[in-house]
């Protein structure tokens, strides 16, 4: 490999390159499980590939970060790496592996911004949805946008995401509901990652995020197994697919059907699970070895014990319940039964409009009580276990993506000590 | 006025003056208050300031917003200003007054990230405090901390606060807690205000924050009456006196015999009231005539009237109030009876740490019921109230300060509805 094909990060206040979390495959994280490195060294090998911006038309070659080749201490760099292109951070920063943002709803247009003022200075959901609000809204608008302004939403939030250390993103669809929109949604993230080499952007198919208006329920079942899901599995537009089973929308029986089909197209699966009310659809994403199951805020102790015996990953969202005022995930129960737990944004315009993944992990730090390696691994190698990428990204270890976020502090609790940076 | 003294903004999506705020002096703002002006635009005076950077000593010109000359719409900018440099900003951005953050403790060194992460992960209090944290961690960091320290560590928390639409800003001591650190963080805000003239610092002398370690109670009362204040006073080193009334701090009589000390050198006043237990500081701020009375989470009915019946601003600050998990101050009743809110960061290393006043607003809108209005009002006009400054600030009419923030969104709203950006 010639010089200039590696990188080396140098002086690193302190280095977490996570192995002991991924060791134990996240479950029950430690301080020791860090893998804490004071004035930390990376070596990582780079890459030159294409890129492609879909609205300006513009092509072109970025280099990016791809393997990591070495970690230690500073003055323990090994000398085949002296030579190469060296970034001195001067003990100024922490390097933690990239956050993983596991649960997304990337691409929506439209916003609800004065539904949300609306409701804060006490507005009913009556007078809201009679003034035409809630997320048919967000149907309404995204149906109606171009590939174009979707594209462009997308990638001003993917810079937003970038800024806050987020180098792995899931992409939901789910505000089309119809087999057009929910198409054109996945195609659009595809055009998102051939333009932003520099993340790794992850399509879930989630058709089933709520019934379109203008056809009966079992008319639109029948459109999501028969019609959307082929297509999506043909066309190869998602990893996953997901279904919001909860009082209201998808019922138990009907979550099943879906996620069943799509398991027989290849597809893996997830569930946005207890949410609103227990429905024991954390059990089910526990037997059909779903990737996660996700909300959890009504989990049964059963669903507690299934998700723990299981390899599905308990994805919690505490910015939602802060936005819904919700009573909080039983984080310390799912942690203390052994369940692997990452912690995600939710982005999306109705319940959690931020990208501010360390600002989530401020609520879930102070309002689930976790500690800093159980913050850490839910931001990192859990989430990327919930995405099935755990064994690409997650921890900064020799032969995984050189994914790293170089803090703006000096220690990696910053990153959530520091509220709202 | 020679044109280029004279700059215009133009097309803005929404430019709200808060003219009908200012009118009812900050009490019970509804929406037609906010003096919203489509597509609007407004010209300014500039003037060209010295300022110099006290590490670098470093000085120059810099060409700053003057006074607000001209609001109305951009079809109907008045032709004098035509010919004056235009910033066109093509709908994409709402222009509000320029926030002001009314309660902060904008210098110290040290952090408690640590600390925090430990507090959040299970330890006791006893634990973290047998490790030596808690707030003398601080006190002992500022005290160690040099002037050019203290000065870089303040302007990168200002260049922070800029980005968050932050104009006007408090800075108290209060982590000297001895005369010469008291002393020194009340020259070092002074220091900052010469190095950035795009912002108004206004200091506030808080000596009594806390009882020091070394000094009895009584030595320390005597030493912030006799010494402290009358040095603060002589060499102008602050606008007003805050003093810290509160369960285990200073009792309402200590508190009222500072605070009348501080009025006979001709200091403003302000009180730490009612947070941690109630101990009717709030009347008692009412009582003096102070410019506000801060926290308030166990604020009686009687101390709600007193607010309510006084000039005295009712400072809220609920970003505290999570970090702290503690039950929120009770706004509406404020609001209700008629008191004049003010929202603000309280931005220290223990209790709040951050200087994202958009994010406190979204706390704010979703946990004290704040309509778009109040919360307009809560951290422009009403907050410039709870600084004396509300001549001058707060709002963007003729004659007044051209404090202005260029809101990254169209609408107001969206600077609270999208969380933590």
């Amino acid at each position: 490999m010639s010089e200039d094909r590696v990188h080396v990060l140098l002086h690193a206040s302190e280095l977490l390159t996570g192995e002991g979390v991924r060791r134990k495959d996240g479950r029950r994280p430690e301080e020791a499980d860090l893998g804490r490195i004071e004035d930390g060294a990376m070596a990582y090998s780079v890459k030159t590939v294409p890129y492609e911006d879909f609205t300006t038309g513009k092509k072109g070659m970025k280099v990016v970060a791809d393997k990591v080749l070495w970690t230690g201490k500073s003055d323990a760099l090994p000398s085949e790496y002296a030579n190469s292109p060296i970034f001195d951070l001067d003990g100024k920063n922490a390097v933690v592996p990239g956050l993983v943002d596991c649960h997304n709803h990337l691409v929506f247009a439209g916003d609800r911004a004065g539904e949300f003022a609306a409701r804060c200075g006490g507005a009913t959901y009556a007078e809201i949805a009679a003034a035409g609000g809630g997320i048919q809204t967000t149907v309404r608008a995204t149906r109606e946008a171009s590939d174009e302004e979707l594209f462009k939403l997308g990638r001003a939030r993917l810079e937003e995401a970038h800024r806050f250390g987020i180098r792995t993103i899931e992409a939901k669809s789910g505000y089309g509901l119809n087999e057009k929109t929910e198409l054109k949604l996945l195609r659009v993230v595809k055009r998102l990652q051939e333009a932003t080499p520099e993340m790794t952007i992850v399509p879930t198919f989630l058709g089933a995020h709520d019934f379109p208006k203008e056809i009966s329920r079992e008319a639109y079942l029948a459109e999501v197994i028969e019609k959307q899901l082929p297509a999506v599995a043909k066309e190869k537009l998602a990893e996953a697919c997901d279904v919001f089973i909860d009082e209201g929308f998808y019922t138990l029986a009907e979550g099943r059907k879906i996620l069943e089909a799509a398991k027989a197209l290849g597809l893996r699966t997830k569930v946005h699970a207890d949410e609103l009310a227990n429905t024991e659809s954390a059990a089910l994403a526990a037997e059909l070895g779903a990737l996660s199951a996700d909300h959890l805020l009504k989990i049964s102790d059963a669903g507690i014990r299934a998700l723990a015996a299981s390899e599905t990953t308990a994805v919690l969202l505490p910015g939602t319940a802060f936005y819904l005022k919700a009573p909080h995930a039983p984080a310390r129960k799912l942690l203390d039964a052994g369940a692997r737990v990452a912690i995600s944004t939710d982005f999306n315009p109705g319940t959690s409009t931020t990208l501010n993944l360390p600002a989530v992990l401020t609520i879930a730090a102070l309002y689930l009580g976790l500690s800093r390696a159980e913050i850490f691994a839910s931001a990192t190698y859990n989430a990327a276990r919930a995405l099935g990428l755990h064994d690409r990204k997650g921890s900064l270890e020799v032969g995984k993506d050189a994914d790293f976020f170089v803090a703006p502090f000096r220690k990696f609790e910053e990153l959530y000590y520091r509220f709202a940076w």
